[in-house]
Formats: structure tokens, C-alpha cells, sequence
């Protein structure tokens, strides 16, 4: 019998998702949500280099939709960056926004939605210590998300991570109307993400998917989208590390992205980067996680925890009759092995042992998964024996 | 590699759904889409007798929505039906339908939300051969779909079987706004369903998947889907069938039907079976799908048609290292044998040989699957052998 015991639980997804290598292409024969979009993408030049913003405007007028342009989203998107972009909608007389880009882009511009349709500032409706707790008065308006990078699953959520340098906060924000319409998952667009992004992003998505499954309030339907989402990065993210031209690859990594997206039970690893992420903010997301995977996850094989789950995982990641959660360690071992992840170290990204001391009471503090879900409860000592295994 | 070859697809499911076993008690928790529903059901008494009206009617009371009701549906729904329907919900000043019942009742629900709101009769927007073929101006009425059976999966599209005794049609109809606002798959009003329905009903939806994963059409998240919905048929039906009151049971065919529903990539078992429906009213789809499934099946295993998704069928049936579509033909015997469905008799609902010679004619007039989808393409002498290898 299967461990889920019955839990009562909803599958809703108002998104709207075109799936394939070339899917762009299609975006002008959408029923799009407008008369106008402010375009949002990134302060960089790839999307323009890659002639991904060209296409972009040339299909919304196919579709007859005026456009403007918003390309200042820095990664780490931040308070100002959501305000400078709301005021952008209204200065141009936009009804919609398009966002053209990564997790950044995508988590800036549903806040940019929001705040073209509301009142007052973006930290007014943050959930954060210092944030004013309001439910926003009105829905954001219309937002269509186009993603260029597979590895934050932004496209099929309604959360977007915003900085606010003022307060030194770093939170999440989350209303049902920032669902985007309508999602544009175009492999095409990700054929040019460089080796390392191509793993460390790849990786993240494989967490989304091993978190949920090994979260205990998992449930049938995300285990179903998360081991999915496991066995597909297990099998192409090589492939696509290896080779980015790959399109087979790209595709399938691009679909695995987004699967792990569609529910995102995380646990407390993703707060456990999160507070390394927190004290430097230039290790990138998908990278922290992975420094701490092994020990994290052979913490709850060690003492057979998560059995269960980590043999399902196991076998969907290829392993041949798996038998104990150490067949999905070693599984997870060689994938990281594989794409050259094995022995990331702390100490490059700055962190120390001495520093490391200050993590487990901040694990209580910042934004992440849901701590109280891992297979065992984790105590402030765990968290430091995790932590202390993982420094390179 | 997959054999999917890197296909466009749509994920598009714009019906929030609760699942679990109860989840009937959360109607009055969510945001009800109006002021006064009209409850659909069938004309039958076990919505009555089982207490399922009166827990619905409760709920929309605590929900502070009114409520009229709407008991006439028959199975097999008519076209009258739907007229007499929207006729109740514009005579009771409603504003939304709930749909409470099986396939029947949530189809014909579907079509008095449309006609609730579009002037004519529902044959107008027909796109059989006497329908109007007309689009409809106005969107359908709010649909709340709540399930009794787990078996059709039409709480999760946009769909609606009807006929027509004046032009002898049975036609499907569907329009983007027929799509459930919010559906409810609570197993517990699944309990009372007979073993022989519940028989019929979960193998209709393990056709449904297993027609999705041979479907040469069939991409990388449809099979998801589908695969999971096989693995809980296989798993779960035969102890339904067995013990109609195990909970546990319940509750995972209530989720299998529901995941086969998602996409519904049907081939020519379908339509096959809907011939022999359009020949003998009183048989049961599901039956009817039974009867035909090993000679279905087995003609494309005999060939080799389809052994890679025959063999993941297999597995996830839980045969051990499945090697050809053989062993898929002998997990589904094995299913059929272990819910005494191995000898549905084709003569015992009045079929003939005799009349078996004209059925390959009508599978090009039905209504049914994509009979362009099969592994292999069938020819009319293809569709006799399989109908004549199955009689009994």
C-alpha cells in the first residue's frame, strides 16, 4: 500500500502551457490577454543577442498587440525593480505583461502585474517581518510568461522571491492572480545556457521533485509529477551538460523544469540554501543546493527515514531493482559525478566553518521550503551536521 | 530515447479539482461561482438514497448560495433533457449548475450550463451530421461537477455525449467554456457502486489511459498521466471490485479515473466500442470495451506495434521486467480474469455475427476516438478480425 494514506488534496493550475522546441512560434496564434504588453526581460544581453526579444515582438504583432520594452530586471530582482516596471505599465498604457526570461524576470514581472493594478508599494502586500501584510485590493493584470533558462518552475506558479534592500529582507510573495496565463516552455530557448548554468539549474529542478517526494505530506498526484520530473533530469541533464546543442535534451530538461514546478513541496534543504544563499549573495541558488545534497539526503538514509520514497526515486533515475535509500544516494552521486557537480566547494563562495555556526538558528528565519516536513524533524544540531559534512 | 520525438503538446486544465475521500465537506469552504445553482442529477434514486443530495444541498446552504434541483437525467442523456435543464435553470433564476452523478449527469450538466446561456436548441452548436455546426455566442454558465462514479473522467474536460431521438444521432459537444469551474472527486460517494459497475466504470478509465499510451499521437506528459492511472487500475480495482467497502481502494480508482481524464487520447477501441453501442443501447461502454480489449491489444502486440508502450503498460501493472507487448496482454488478462470480466459474452447483449459484418462500415460514421491514432493503421478486414475474434 502506498504511505500517501488518503490525504485530501487539490490540483489546481489556471496556466495555460505550450510545450515544445519552437513553441514561440506559436505565441501569436494564442488568445492573448490584451491590447498591449509591457515586455519584462533581464538588464543582460542574451535575449537580445539570441534574437529571443525580436521573436517575441514579432509574434505579439502577428497576434496585432502593440508592445513596449522593460529590460532592467537584475537577477535578485528587487522592491525597485517591481515599482520602476509597474510604473512602466502605466507610462505606456500596457494592459498585460510578457515576461522574457529566468526565474528573475518571471518572479519580478508577476510582481509588476500586481503592483500596475494596485496601490501603493509592492512591500505593503509582503508577508515578511516588515511587510505590511495587505491582500492586495485588485488582481494583477493579464501575464504571459515566457521561459528561457529550466530550473525554477516560476512559470507555472504564483510566487515570485523579491529583494527589498531598504529592510534587508529577501521574501516571498504569492497571490492567486499572479498565476500567468498563459506559459511559453520553448526548448529553443535555452539551447544557448552555458554548461554550468545549464547543470546548476537543472539540479534545482531535481530538488523541487526529490524535496516533494521525500516531504511527508507528499501525495500521489506530485509524486506523479515529481518522478517524472526526476527520471527525465536524470537522463538528459548529462546529456545537456554535456552537449547544449542537444535539442532531445533541451527539450526533455526543459519539460522536467517545469513537471517540478507544478507542485513544489520543498523541505528544509531549499531553506538551508537559502541561508547560505543569504550570506552571499553570488552563490547561485542551484549550486548551494547542491553542496549540501549528499549529506542531506544521506542524513535520512542513514538512519532509513525515507526508504520508500528514496527507492521510487532510485528506480526512476534508472537504477535496476533498488533496495535502500543508499541506491538513491549513489544514484545522486554519479548524477552530480556526471555533470561535474561532485565536489563544488563552500569555501570558493565564501563560506566558513566558523560562519556556518550561525546557520541552524537561520534556518528558522528566512523564506524556503516547508521545515517541518522532512521525513525526520531536524534539529538546529542536524542542520550544523549537514551543514559541517557538506564544507569543502 | 523516448519515441515521442519531441512533440508539441498543451497542458491546459483550467478546472480546479479536490480530491480525497470527503472532500464533498470542503464544497462550502471554496469560492462558489454565483448566488443560486441549480443541482443537476440524474433520475435515479441513489444521490437520494445515499444521502449525497442532501450532504450537496447542506453544503450550499453553510456556502450561503440557494439552491433548486434538476432530477431527470437520464443515461444516455437527450437532447431534451438538456433543453428541459436549461429551461429549470432560467425558471429557478439560477446563476451555476452543479452537476451530482456519474458520466451521464456531469455530460448533460455541461450542455444545460451552454444552453443556460446561448439562445436556440443544443443541436444547433452540434457538429454532427444534422447539427447546426453553429459556435455559440455567449460562454456556458459556471459548472461545479461533482462525482459519483470513477469512471469517465468528464469532470476533468470539456465534453458531453448527447443524443438526439429525432435525427437518431449520439454526438459529442464541446466548447472551451464547458470546462468545470470546480470538481470534486471525493471517493466516498463511490462506496455504493455495485461491484459489476465498478468494474465496468474503472476498466473504461484504464482504456482510456492504455488507448493514450499506444496512441501514436501520445507525448511525454499525456503518458504520465496515463501510466499512473494503469499502475492504480491494476492495483486498486481488483480489491474495489472485490471489497467495495475498502476506503483505500476507493480512493485511488477515484484518483485513477480523474489522472485518465486529463488527457484523453483515445484510438479505435473506442469508436469499435461505440458501434457496438450505437447497435444495443443497454450495453455498458465499459463492458462493451472489455469485450473487445484482448483481440484489440493483441493484434498490435502480435505485430509488434507498440512494444515499447506495451511494455511501460506492463510495468506498470507491476509485471517484473516486462521484455515484449506480450507480457501487457497478459497483465490485462490477468486483470479482467481477477474482476470476472474474462468472458463478457458479446451475444448475451444481443450482438450477432451477422450483424458484426456491418460494424467496420460505422466506425468511419461514429462518434469515438481518433481512428487515425492506432499503431498501426486498421483496415475495415482489420476492424472485423478483431470484432469477429472477440465474439463469444
Amino acid at each position: 500500500m502506498e504511505v500517501f494514506k488518503m490525504k485530501d488534496f487539490v490540483f489546481d493550475m489556471p496556466t495555460r502551457v505550450l510545450f515544445g522546441a519552437g513553441q514561440l512560434g506559436a505565441l501569436h496564434e494564442q488568445k492573448l490577454p490584451g491590447k498591449k504588453a509591457l515586455i519584462v526581460t533581464s538588464n543582460g544581453q542574451s535575449v537580445k543577442k539570441y534574437g529571443y526579444l525580436a521573436r517575441t515582438e514579432k509574434e505579439l504583432e502577428l497576434a496585432g498587440v502593440e508592445h513596449a520594452l522593460f529590460d532592467e530586471i537584475r537577477s535578485n530582482p528587487t522592491r525597485e525593480n517591481v515599482m520602476d516596471g509597474a510604473k512602466a505599465v502605466k507610462e505606456n498604457g500596457c494592459d498585460f505583461v510578457v515576461a522574457l526570461g529566468g526565474g528573475s524576470v518571471m518572479d519580478c514581472t508577476k510582481c509588476i502585474a500586481l503592483m500596475a493594478a494596485n496601490p501603493g508599494d509592492i512591500w505593503d502586500y509582503s508577508l515578511s517581518s516588515q511587510g505590511g501584510k495587505q491582500t492586495p485590493p485588485f488582481d494583477a493584470i493579464p501575464i504571459v510568461a515566457i521561459t528561457t533558462s529550466a530550473g525554477t518552475g516560476s512559470e507555472v506558479d504564483m510566487a515570485a522571491v523579491i529583494s527589498n534592500n531598504a529592510t534587508k529582507e529577501k521574501t516571498g510573495i504569492f497571490f492567486p492572480s499572479m498565476f500567468p496565463t498563459l506559459s511559453i516552455v520553448d526548448s529553443d530557448l535555452m539551447m544557448s545556457v552555458p554548461p554550468k548554468f545549464t547543470a546548476y539549474q537543472g539540479m534545482d529542478a531535481f530538488f523541487h521533485a526529490s524535496e516533494s517526494v521525500i516531504n511527508k505530506n507528499e501525495h500521489v498526484v506530485a509524486e506523479m509529477f515529481a518522478l517524472k520530473a526526476i527520471e527525465l533530469v536524470a537522463k538528459y541533464l548529462p546529456i545537456a551538460y554535456k552537449d547544449g546543442a542537444n535539442k532531445e535534451a533541451r527539450y526533455y530538461m526543459a519539460i522536467a523544469n517545469t513537471l517540478a514546478g507544478y507542485y513544489m513541496n520543498c523541505t528544509s534543504a531549499h531553506t538551508m540554501e537559502h541561508v547560505m544563499g543569504s550570506y552571499h549573495e553570488n552563490l547561485v541558488h542551484g549550486a548551494g543546493l547542491i553542496m549540501i545534497a549528499h549529506a542531506y539526503y544521506d542524513f535520512f538514509a542513514e538512519r532509513q527515514a525515507a526508504e520508500e520514497p528514496m527507492i521510487k526515486m532510485a528506480r526512476a533515475m534508472g537504477v535496476k531493482d533498488p533496495s535502500s535509500g543508499k541506491d538513491f544516494i549513489r544514484a545522486l552521486d554519479a548524477l552530480l559525478e556526471s555533470i561535474d557537480c561532485a565536489d563544488l566547494k563552500m569555501s570558493e563562495a565564501g563560506i566558513t566553518r566558523e560562519e556556518m555556526k550561525l546557520y541552524p538558528q537561520r534556518v528558522h528565519e528566512v523564506l524556503g521550503g516547508d521545515i517541518t516536513a522532512d521525513p525526520l524533524p531536524l534539529s538546529d544540531e542536524d542542520y550544523l551536521e549537514i551543514y559541517e559534512k557538506s564544507f569543502r
